[in-house]
């Protein structure tokens, strides 16, 4: 095995998320970057589901693309024929194989289970398409009955047989035997298998059945899918390359912008400690590990953030070091001795004691004050009124001061952030020219009186970039000073800090 | 092997999470948390790295619990003196032992980290403390020179030797193979280990030690820990335990009260999709899961989610099926006939199709003009306006209409949310007394006119209780919707729905 086949099913079983809707143009925008991204089939859908999934598989089987497209359906007259009517390269089919959803789900027995594997599998063959067969629920099925009925699928013109671990319930010992057998038992055919994570197995028990030699696995971009979600793509083409020099088409610098965008279109957010997509998966903050990684990325880095298209961070806190600072420092421009540098650090401990996160602002401010730079702002929220209610236009007055003159502008937005922000890029017009990148707001929980964390990425006419993060009980207060201090992180870019 | 001890290290490596900070009440809750959970040794903190962490430690020394408290140290005489001083019971050392982290960070020879990890095992030893000893970067250092050092450290008197999984590198074949190794050349000592997720296979890696002789694993609360975080301790617990039958002190049901208040002190957002304790984790909405589950839970779940102390939810989308919409309209009191089902699912499926998710209040208001039921809400806001500011107190003024009768009030609060929320409990006070038992917005991400997802959880005196979400740009509106939404299915509850 030196090469394993991804068949991406983020339309899928990604989609069947809950809570997710995609539109049909978010799946073609999505189908066409896991294209991109060097996926070798694309589950466009599940075209019985509703209107929109047909037509969404439809219009990506048109698309031309250089991954196959499949197209899921139970082994059911109406299923079938309407996957064979979307056009698609593959059908996928599927049935139960397991006692408990042969009971309880399908009130089939086993003779009719597979009657309806042969049959179905026969008539979608005989139409000239690629045929995958899952037996659902695999894992927990009688092995006998299972490899019986991977026997009937394959004599019937499977092309593929899926071992599908439908409730993440296996084990990396389980999979790597079953694979053993179906592949000893059913030569000639392609194995694949699609696990779920729900006990945090799923990458583990991917890359097991591969090693035991399947030819393809299923997986979505960011993991998602039902409960715990399905396996990472990401993680398991990563892995398979890095440990064991296990090749698949994933074409790895993607990696990040693709996670990206299916969290974008979906509305999963990533979490922050996911691996190699999450926000902190090369971000560091403590001083032992800045150091070492200032001194050589790979002493605290399994691999380089460029690899998939990203980047390290560093963040100052109370685990921070001097090396790390220091490093931070002299990113913002600012000049310090040793002296000060350890005050500095001592200053960013004590305020990550309090229980608070040290953002860019903070540390800014600690080194000016210490290094005794000028720490004024450039600009400055003199007053501020924002308004929103029932038949009320969400309305925001502000005064902003600027080099001792004073800005005032007023704009109605679709909520009040949106009129607060509106209403300080328009006060800063004739000074700069002012374009929010991002807006985002951490998830809030608790109270209505939560803490809620606000970053911006803000850029002027001449492609400066500053970020920003602001945490206060008031979302709009602090919309707004996330804004004013990337604003201010701005100025000092411009070169601007010596008028 | 039938029992693994845990080191949860939620309060040292969990900590170093880049941007968390607990203060050291914080900390002591968590600490007594754990010790209800079961771990058997509670990592503390690191006292070096912040007066405040010191502090921390102290206390929860202090505490007698019955959980072992540990504080880190690495191999010098600060830190050593500090761990000592703040009483623990067992002191957890460490210093690298690979080629990259001993040329790159700490500057030294091998024979002079041999020394220092005598010297200062033997220095903590003679002092009467449990010594752990922790080989950073164990995966990556060359082979001999790792047995070679745990040896010197089980010589100087470690009791424990931990095989670190520093940048997540291992496979579980690598570490199985390392565990069996230091068992064998080094019998009667305990062997842990600590494993990292960048790859995804910390819950592989941990598990493989285990089943090959290792006695205790570290890891953190939700995963979380520096980069893509440490190994979940509820993931190991739950899955050695179901797939291995092998013990830990791990009490399952108190693991979600556990995580969510880890989530909360920390605020490190546990995504959706996270094995066991992610929301989705016991979530279904696509119709044949639905169907599944009603018939019997364990078709797509591979265990009850009562065992972690949770509970399985629904949700209508355009996946569901008539067997998952007809539960949930029956849940809400709806009475209705087969066809009026069908005309419901389809309507539920087009609203999906749009790309929107279908919240509770949507099946509700579908299902009410489709069955001709009333779909009159109880409580509406028949005017509001919601002011903030610099230097002005949020406010907000509310009438409300109930049954034909006015109720006007207004009130200040932290933020314009706080406010309107806190106006609307006090317009209703002569009705119903209303608790606002959780509030929480989705992570936005986009612009600032990106879309925000409230969700309320009320309560009445009654010990009635309700859910609801509302989507909308903005956000002090969605914060009402969705409460005014919560109090309708409250009145619902209440056995008003046909004053």
């Amino acid at each position: 095995m030196t090469r394993a086949y991804v068949l991406d099913t983020t339309l899928r079983d990604g989609e069947q998320t809950p809570g997710v809707s995609l539109t049909s143009d978010e799946k073609v925008e999505i189908a066409r970057k896991l294209n991109e991204l060097g996926v070798d089939v694309i589950e466009a859908g599940f075209p019985i589901a509703s209107e929109g999934d047909y037509q969404a598989v439809k219009r990506i089987a048109s698309m031309n693309l250089d991954s196959k497209v499949a197209a899921l359906a139970r082994t059911s007259k109406k299923d079938v024929e309407l996957a064979v009517s979307a056009g698609v390269d593959r059908v996928h089919l599927f049935i139960a194989t397991s006692d408990i959803h042969m009971k309880y789900k399908l009130n089939m027995t086993r003779d009719e289970v597979l009657k309806s594997i042969s049959e179905w599998i026969t008539y979608v063959k005989d139409r000239g398409f690629e045929v995958e067969f899952s037996a659902e629920d695999s894992t927990r099925s009688d092995r006998a009955f299972l490899i019986q009925a991977f026997k009937v699928a394959a004599n019937s013109g499977a092309k593929m047989l899926d071992i599908a671990d439908t409730v993440g319930c296996a084990s990396p010992q389980l999979m790597a035997d079953l694979v053993s057998q179906v592949k000893r038992e059913i030569p000639g055919v392609g194995v694949s298998v699609h696990c779920h994570n729900d006990f945090g197995l799923a990458t583990a028990n991917t890359i097991s059945a591969i090693l035991a030699g399947a030819d393809q696995f299923h997986g979505t971009i960011n993991g998602i899918g039902e409960r715990a979600g399905n396996v990472s793509i990401e993680e398991v083409a990563v892995a398979l390359k890095t440990l064991y020099n296990v090749e698949t088409g994933i074409r790895f610098e993607k990696i990040y912008e693709t996670s990206k965008l299916v969290e974008k279109l979906t509305g999963v957010q990533v979490s922050k400690n996911k691996p190699l997509v999450g926000d902190n998966a090369f971000g560091h903050e403590s001083g032992i590990h800045t150091h070492g990684i200032l001194s050589n990325p790979l002493t605290y880095e399994p691999i380089s953030p460029e690899m998939i298209g990203r980047k390290r961070w560093f963040m100052a806190g109370k685990h921070a070091g001097s090396h790390g600072i220091a490093a931070m420092l002299k990113d913002m421009g600012i000049q310090f001795d040793d002296v000060q540098l350890k005050e500095i650090v001592n200053q960013v401990k004590a305020l990550g004691d309090k229980g608070k996160q040290v953002t860019d602002a903070d540390l800014y401010a600690i080194a000016s004050s210490v290094t005794g730079s000028s720490s004024k702002k450039f600009v400055n929220v003199e007053g501020m009124v924002s308004v929103t209610g029932v038949n009320v236009m969400p309305t925001t007055s502000i005064r902003l001061s600027y080099n001792e003159r004073l800005f005032e502008s007023s704009s109605t937005g679709i909520g009040p952030v949106d009129a607060s922000l509106r209403a300080i890029q328009k006060a800063l017009e004739g000074t700069m020219t002012l374009y929010l990148r991002e807006y985002s707001i951490q998830a809030v929980t608790g109270g209505s009186d939560s803490l809620a964390q606000v970053s911006v990425k803000v850029e002027d006419e001449a492609g400066h970039v500053a970020s920003s993060t602001f945490t206060g009980p008031d979302i709009v207060m602090a919309s707004v000073e996330a804004m004013i201090d990337g604003i201010n992180k701005l100025f000092l870019k411009r070169g601007n800090a010596k008028q």
